[in-house]
């Protein structure tokens, strides 16, 4: 292989297809990234077993070729490297790179010991704004399941109907729900993707604007834009119906401001026990949060709120609530008390499109 | 106690002294800070054994006292609490904080079960601008053993003579020393302060830009302004006569942009082996940092240079040289070779206030 590239195009692919190289050690050749000259581009191409991503730029190709190279090395070297013109050669499997000011030789790895990332065969799916698909995984995505022991619950459910796409995620404990509204033109079905897939999507959508274009495959699903693919694992199983967790009426509601909500939960699980509860309070005007730890001390804060109906007071695990915060777009939002027991919701001022649920704690 | 404060100035007052709160298990109380009313103000106080800190700010005083509150619980409320009149008040150690929105109580301690951190019972030392001690301070502490194998090497060495003050510092590998020229008016004399109390001062003082009044007593180093004093243990042990080592002439000189040398060095690390040895040679126009790992690769990288006399070439570890590029202040830096396995002088550009020196590692 023989190519010249443009540093700065390959440092940006690099950081693309770099992070999900593993420190497998049991498979020490998923350390590297293989470099591959395709339709007269160069393609970085890297994967976990879980993931794989492929990265295409532009080069000028002298002599097709592919080789894998340590992808720490390579990408320590190509990140600081200052020229702007960089040839990249290889022979035998050692890489060396020549530009202005540097030569260097890398000792790198056949490309035919790593493993083959599966290409879509399938025409696409349909095409999503990366805009609508980072807004359901960020909704959704921090109340997936961090433990393996029910591996449907540690992905995000996503549902795709006619005209619209549900995200779903739930660790049992609380449960969050977002939907865009979209003619998809596609039959019903629902795939479960891996939470850590969904949290390197996100990453690496997170500053991209155009379309991405979807396939899923048997037990794969696609997500590619021109000059990049990313493959992830589905996973197996059914998901719950969580549907019917979600209250559809209120006994109380009331509303107020995310953001000193989210500072006196932060003040209040100062003196949470181990269990991580607090108190929340509505009043006539006055939203209350507490807490009280018999060796650290106790809390009380209150603040401004619109009350609908009767005063209600619940426990809840404040990493939850604060989660829950997080994702809620608008300045002010609304929790509605269902009963005693009984799950406590929260949803953005205005907008239907959101909605996430909490288990409350026992008094 | 009752008191009232303004949040802001608590905050900052906090950020000073909780820092080296440890989490010393063998002896919890220094997990407190010590809130105390002292002539119309409130004085925090921290100390982990080795130093000590003294914090006072202006307070509403209602009734005199003392007590030891636990510094993250105290700090975690305080920082994040957005009133800005906040009452602190204590009753058999119980302390509590009120404020507009907050009614917070913390379990705390008393005060008297808390080291005594000494005052300076010495007339003030002499004065030295900030600016000036943190000059001499971040230019050698990073030349201090990390080790307390040889306890004084584990310091930075601070001499006051009539006319300069001189510190130095050297792990036996390499070794810094910065004067910075001033009259002093006082007698020869030097102490010995531990790295870690050196690395605290830069932080306390970075922002600080006033005068700092020095005291020394017999094992005690006193650093004051009107609101601040820390207090450290001095090192006992009489420092290595460093000065012999400083080479006082040189067979080659080369100059070199220290930007472009810092960004090779760090390319070269990449590719060194585990001893950390990167290679340097000057040539008449070139500049060359090399490495190579029978593992890993190679790499050879150039830079355009001004060579006074003979070309050479030496070993070193990359660490050692990047430290001393750090702390370098000039855009160029001046290399000076002064024969096989002698050490290699690093000095800025210009100026004759800093000098750092590298041990080579044998070819």
């Amino acid at each position: 292989m023989i190519i010249t590239v443009n540093q700065k195009k390959l440092k940006s692919g690099l950081s693309a297809v770099e992070r999900i190289v593993s420190r497998n050690v049991t498979l020490p050749i998923l350390q590297n990234i293989v470099l591959k000259t395709e339709n007269g581009r160069l393609k970085l191409s890297s994967t976990n077993l879980e993931i794989g991503i492929n990265f295409w730029l532009g080069a000028k190709i002298d002599e097709e070729g592919e080789v894998a190279v340590p992808a720490k090395i390579f990408s320590d070297f190509i990140s600081n490297v200052n020229d702007e013109k960089i040839t990249i050669s290889s022979k035998e499997n050692v890489i060396g790179i020549n530009s202005e000011n540097y030569k260097t030789k890398i000792i790198g790895f056949s490309a035919k010991d790593f493993p083959i990332i599966p290409k879509s065969k399938e025409s696409s799916f349909f095409n999503i704004l990366s805009q609508e698909m980072l807004s359901i995984f960020t909704g959704v995505v921090d109340s997936a399941s961090i433990s393996e022991a029910r591996p449907e619950l540690s992905g995000v459910l996503v549902s795709f109907n006619s005209d619209k796409i549900e995200g779903a995620a739930t660790d049992s404990f609380r449960l969050a729900e977002k939907n865009v509204l979209r003619k998809t033109g596609v039959a019903e079905q629902s795939v479960i993707i891996p939470r850590s897939t969904v949290l390197e999507l996100v990453r690496i959508f997170s500053n991209y604007e155009g379309e991405i274009s979807l396939a899923i495959s048997e037990n794969q699903i696609f997500f590619a834009t021109e000059d990049l693919e990313v493959v992830s694992r589905l996973i197996d199983g059914s998901y719950p119906d969580y549907k019917k967790v979600i209250p559809d009426k209120f006994i109380s509601k009331v509303l107020v401001s995310k953001s000193e909500l989210e500072n006196n939960v932060r003040l209040a699980s100062i003196f949470s026990s181990n269990i991580s509860d607090i108190k929340i309070k509505a009043e006539e005007n006055n939203f209350k949060v507490t807490a009280k730890n018999t060796d650290k001390g106790e809390i009380s804060s209150k603040m401004q709120a619109f009350l609908k109906n009767e005063p209600f007071e619940v426990s809840v695990n404040y990493r939850y609530l604060l989660d829950g915060l997080k994702v809620i777009p608008t300045d002010r939002v609304s929790i509605e008390f269902t009963g005693e027991g009984n799950p406590l919701v929260l949803k953005p001022e205005e907008g239907k499109d959101f909605i996430y649920i909490i288990m409350p704690l026992r008094n």
